[in-house]
């Protein structure tokens, strides 16, 4: 007889993109001619560097040529791709690694939900208490935790991450082996400075315990204090794997590409007391679990390191945190109390007059048209937050954030 | 301390592709101006369907413009692909399936690896004798095996597929839980007929088992008594999930787009007794593990219904099918007992005067510059096996198969 995998039927079913659009399409049906103002995004609104279209139209056209044409790509992806994201950590980051380092993932969301099957399930991970819920979703599906009771797992550790600590992660109080970071935080838009990431890699280096730095959001970092790869720390490369993505920058969410880093240095112990490489264990995975990402993507990747296509970038990183400051200006002067937003496209805020997160996301929505993000969906412990991200039009952020004023 | 997951430590290291390539560039080191006669490929060699390239261009557009711009899409697939295929199944098999059964996936390798990960690891899985290594692996991976000894693992029941079989697996002599089978045969190219199959079906009923079914070569058939879908035969949407490939024989290998069929049929069994869809667990993985596939492969994936692209894809078909006759008539007349290349583009067959399957690969590549695929690395038991392909240059193919004839 077929049985569950229990973690499977342990984890809930809900997913809060799903949860938010069938309200929103509930107030389409009920409104179908009011505009609707959507300033809570989690991807970028507008096209992709000309230089990588240009480069994925060759790449298709190669497909359709006998000469150019491929079949399987390596498992791990191509060298083309591979030695510009090399060539882009020495000069950003002056930091060196091997090929065998750098695996190009068909984005960041498949290899942070994988990478902790590499490790033993008898492993302590710990998870900010305000993240994306990924994170802890996959380490649930991957056997790592307990029992849920009051919104939270056994076995897993809740690092503090709330208005007490900035919206800033707190370094564990108890020995944890697996930590994910998120910085710039995926959910909150606030990011750990160097000088504090330092001490994570203290810790880590100390306990003998993984990172897994998710480092989607670095394009946007402004402030010079704050680290744009974790490798920029020194033992970096002992304790750290960084996970990239090019969705959240180069407007690549649909493009489907992205890179993980697992330096050679990082090691994880056997039963038998043996130290065996984790790049070794993390190939084993990429192998066997995929057959590479797609060419065409790989070749877009590739055009994103150019000299015009990183000016658009950075053109199209600048739309999206003028948003942000815009919200942030907004939310300000109406007295909110507001975090991230200068480091990342995303705007945190405390929702006014104790209102629970849904109560409040529906109030803007059926009185106002505006649509943001619930911060319950981040945890139970966020429902006095909402989110508004700056991956939105500038017009309708404008006419969106005057109706707001006018209203509060 | 991280500890690594032991089944990541017991499996080993090598994977087969890696392990011909090395001989093949240690040949070219030696003798640098020999041609070499690839004949032992995995994947199609001629260019995508004209339908595919188009769109694909037309969808890298769409994504550099503002209007056609996208981001995420949905985890399960776009509707426009997935009606295509319903329609398929509804045109070619008689069968009709709910939108929430088909999930599209990067290409069949990803999901063949999961999907045991969604079910108990107390459960038995029977993988054939003689089968792609990826199935056992991915199943050692994902926790189901126990210890490695003559190259066999204990808690895997392996099923009977070898020459007194007619490399036909046979049912299972005990109770299991989930069966891989894959039809036609992804190592020997043998094929499962409609009527054997239903004892399959009946099997999986009759013990609540579940089949996967990778029906990656579908395409390929051309006796009318092998089913091109497992759900042809009746009762088979409560036994099985089918996976699927636009590799094999419509050229994706480097797109990476296929699909899987999860019926609202299918259930597992919880520990508490309740009985739960299988799809429900499934959609949890696609939703957790993925963002989506790339929505140029998506596009190029839906322009492969058009009936410009059948006709062109069933051409890609016909060639390698003759290659696959020209490969079985001058073995058969070379005396060598022939499986397979009638329904798949793979040709298995003995290797004459008891050689092992290096040795001879090593033969053909040292004195005869060609290149086929050792039987061993799919299992210790076919070292007296060899397989050519298809998925090869006529040209080529002939000027090897005559060099094959004037040595032996």
């Amino acid at each position: 007889m077929v049985l569950a995998n229990e973690n499977y039927i342990k984890l809930s079913d809900s997913h809060y993109i799903e949860d938010i659009e069938k309200r929103v399409n509930a107030y389409k049906i009920l409104h179908p001619n009011e505009k609707i103002y959507r300033i809570g995004a989690i991807s970028p609104s507008l096209p992709l560097p000309l230089d990588a279209v240009k480069s994925m139209q060759r790449a298709v056209e190669d497909l359709s040529t006998i000469n150019e044409f491929r079949g399987y790509g390596p498992a791990q992806g191509y060298d083309f791709l591979i030695d510009k994201i090399l060539k882009e950590y020495r000069s950003n980051f002056a930091v060196s690694f091997e090929k065998e380092c750098v695996f190009v993932s068909s984005g960041s969301t498949t290899d942070l939900a994988n990478i902790t099957n590499i490790v033993s399930s008898d492993n302590i991970v710990a998870i900010a208490d305000t993240i994306d819920p990924a994170y802890e979703n996959t380490t649930v599906l991957n056997g790592h935790a307990g029992k849920l009771k009051n919104g939270k797992w056994s076995n897993l550790v809740y690092l503090q991450c709330n208005e007490s600590t900035n919206f800033l992660p707190q370094l564990p109080t108890e020995r944890v082996d697996v930590i994910f970071l998120s910085n710039p935080n995926n959910v909150t838009g606030t990011a750990i400075k160097r000088s504090d990431l330092k001490r994570w890699v203290d810790y880590a280096a100390e306990n003998e315990s993984l990172i897994i730095y998710d480092a989607s959001f670095q394009a946007f970092i402004k402030d010079e204090n704050i680290p744009g790869s974790i490798y920029e720390i020194k033992g970096a490369k002992k304790v750290a794997i960084e996970i990239r993505s090019f969705s959240k920058d180069a407007s690549f969410a649909a493009v489907r590409c992205g890179f993980t880093i697992v330096p050679n240095e990082l090691q994880a112990c056997t039963f038998g007391g043996k130290y065996v490489p984790i790049n070794r264990l993390w190939k084993k995975l990429i192998q066997n679990y995929t057959n590479g990402v797609s060419y065409i993507s790989q070749r877009g990747a590739e055009a994103l390191f150019t000299r015009k296509s990183k000016t658009e970038i950075s053109e199209l990183v600048n739309y999206y945190m003028i948003n942000a400051s815009l919200i942030r200006e907004e939310l300000n002067a109406m007295g909110y109390r507001v975090f991230g937003g200068q480091n990342s496209p995303y705007i945190w805020f405390k929702i006014p007059n104790s209102n629970t997160s849904w109560k409040f996301f529906l109030h803007l929505l059926h009185d106002l048209g505006i649509v943001g993000t619930p911060g319950i969906v981040f945890g139970p412990e966020n429902d006095r937050y909402m989110r508004f991200s700056g991956y939105c039009n500038r017009n309708d952020l404008i006419a969106a954030l005057k109706i707001m004023k006018n209203n509060f």
